[in-house]
């Protein structure tokens, strides 16, 4: 994994995947003491990053394999990422989703095209269900984060980052990605290694579900108790990824974990001061920023809002909780 | 006023005033039977495009005259618009609002450096006001609309549209803009004639509050019976402007007309759909586009979500009676 992978990647997503744009606002940088520029990858297609990685992941495949399908394991934004990516291709796609996936994720997924196979988490193996299908229609897994691929195409949000604050003059700066598996923030750390070597990158986790922030603080991968749950829940894994953790160990750190109230106080922020709508798990790098602000010494900070899939009554509970007006 | 004009205040606004991106859901185009295209002005500087016209107007004056200071009435979003411009260049900004004004307004307008004067709408004349204080401190007015400098910054966000829009390989379109005095709408129009003369610019505007589709009709300045009031405050004014209507009258229409409901039907879309936070009169000419697709002819139609300064519980108030999920 290196620069010239995420180049290629940048190319392939080239026209397809959008530029989405780095903001900021004067109430913000006032919250957090010094200057937030914020990546939006809520505005991203499917409305969160992870269309990056799966259109990078389906456009590096073959053509005769790509022609086959794709497959993957996902409740929430892969699904969606890989659906949108598979029609973009006019190839299927079969993803699985729990039974108990939301129903407007399941509702989307199809919507865009895929074949839903829903299975019953506590009773049926959905690895099993994948293989069986697999090696039936001969369809290849697309990962959600641990793939060379994938995390190549969640790097061109880095390349993205580099050039757009380099045009503010910015060039040093913490940089804080929400993270979940991995895919985005070690995409982002080996682009800015090579693009901006004087940002720095540190994850940012939920309460309870930290596993990234111990793995780097004890050298070796942590696991969470329990691999679902709570509010943030699009960025909630068991533990880091065979790929990405030796990725975050030599350029990502320390790790940051915000509280499930901070990350709405921070949808509540987006929503007054950005006019975004934030995903709870796609707020913990804004609520970070603004609610952490011991934890950093730049001057600036550069944060990802990672998506912004989320339910009406999830969101008005945020705004009703911490909005303003 | 012609394009040159408008493209000398682009150069001034370069690197001041944000390329806003153009966006787009297969979900919108499956509602309104046709490919939209979204240019989200809502995540302009201040949340609405008014900071265009705002700081086209304070850039064109000689720098003297600017620094004696400027005045400006409003409630809401040219509020904001010119206390940041006037920030930015050092100056003071004096702005008359009247004492019941959404108290978020009133607070952010303060906050972005401007002294608010408050009036009382049934017992005062802001304009006597105005004058006095003009006088006495040799203050600029910057008109809300009817202003060719400020026309000329509106008119910016045209040649955006039509240089984004020519990357996706469309040069004919409808487009539709949410429409108060009309200074958007006329400045995007002068833009399209010389930048994408196969584009037709059509007003938007919210039902009891279409002094523009009227006067359109009539071919004369036509007035509504009141001058405020509605769910679609931004965008609410007596009538078109003296400049802004003849450049309508020769560029624009047929004018649309959208209920409120629709309107919040389509912040909720703008929430699911594309993540954007939409204010009632911002998201006129989406309504319009999604709800009343026999209204035109062309396979794409480009919208303007002007403005996204929306108090928390009219947002959640939308959500709660259309959002998804």
């Amino acid at each position: 994994m290196d620069i010239t992978k995420i180049e290629a990647a940048a190319q392939r997503l080239e026209g397809h995947a959008r530029v989405t744009p780095l903001l900021s606002s004067p109430f913000l940088d006032k919250i957090a003491g010094r200057r937030v520029l914020v990546k939006a990858e809520c505005l991203q297609h499917t409305g969160s990053f992870k269309y990056r990685g799966a259109r990078s992941a389906l456009s590096a495949l073959p053509d005769a394999q790509r022609a086959r399908g794709v497959i993957a394991f996902s409740s929430g934004n892969h699904a969606q990422g890989v659906a949108l990516a598979a029609r973009a291709f006019g190839v299927s796609a079969v993803i699985i989703m729990p039974s108990d996936a939301p129903r407007l994720k399941i509702d989307n997924t199809r919507a865009l095209g895929a074949e839903v196979i829903l299975y019953d988490r506590a009773s049926e193996n959905r690895d099993a269900i994948g293989a069986t299908l697999s090696q039936k229609r001969g369809l290849t897994l697309i990962k959600p984060f641990d793939d060379p691929d994938v995390i190549a195409g969640q790097g061109t949000c880095g390349l993205e980052i580099a050039a757009q604050a380099a045009t503010r003059g910015v060039t040093h700066a913490e940089v804080i990605v929400c993270c979940g598996g991995g895919g985005l923030t070690s995409g982002i750390a080996l682009a800015l290694q090579a693009k901006a070597p004087d940002m720095q990158v540190r994850p940012a986790e939920p309460e309870n579900y930290d596993d990234v922030a111990r793995s780097l603080a004890s050298g070796r991968i942590e696991r969470n108790a329990t691999a679902s749950g709570g509010l943030c829940d699009a960025i909630v894994t068991q533990q880091p990824g065979d790929l990405t953790f030796p990725i975050m160990k030599r350029l990502c750190g320390p790790g940051l974990v915000v509280s499930e109230s901070e990350a709405q106080k921070a949808m509540a922020q987006a929503f007054s001061r950005l006019k975004l709508v934030a995903e709870p798990g796609g707020a913990v790098a804004l609520a970070a920023a603004l609610y952490h602000p011991d934890a950093f010494e730049a001057d600036t900070v550069i944060v990802t809002i990672s998506g912004g899939n989320v339910d009406r009554a999830v969101f008005t509970a945020a705004l009703e909780r911490f909005g303003e007006g």
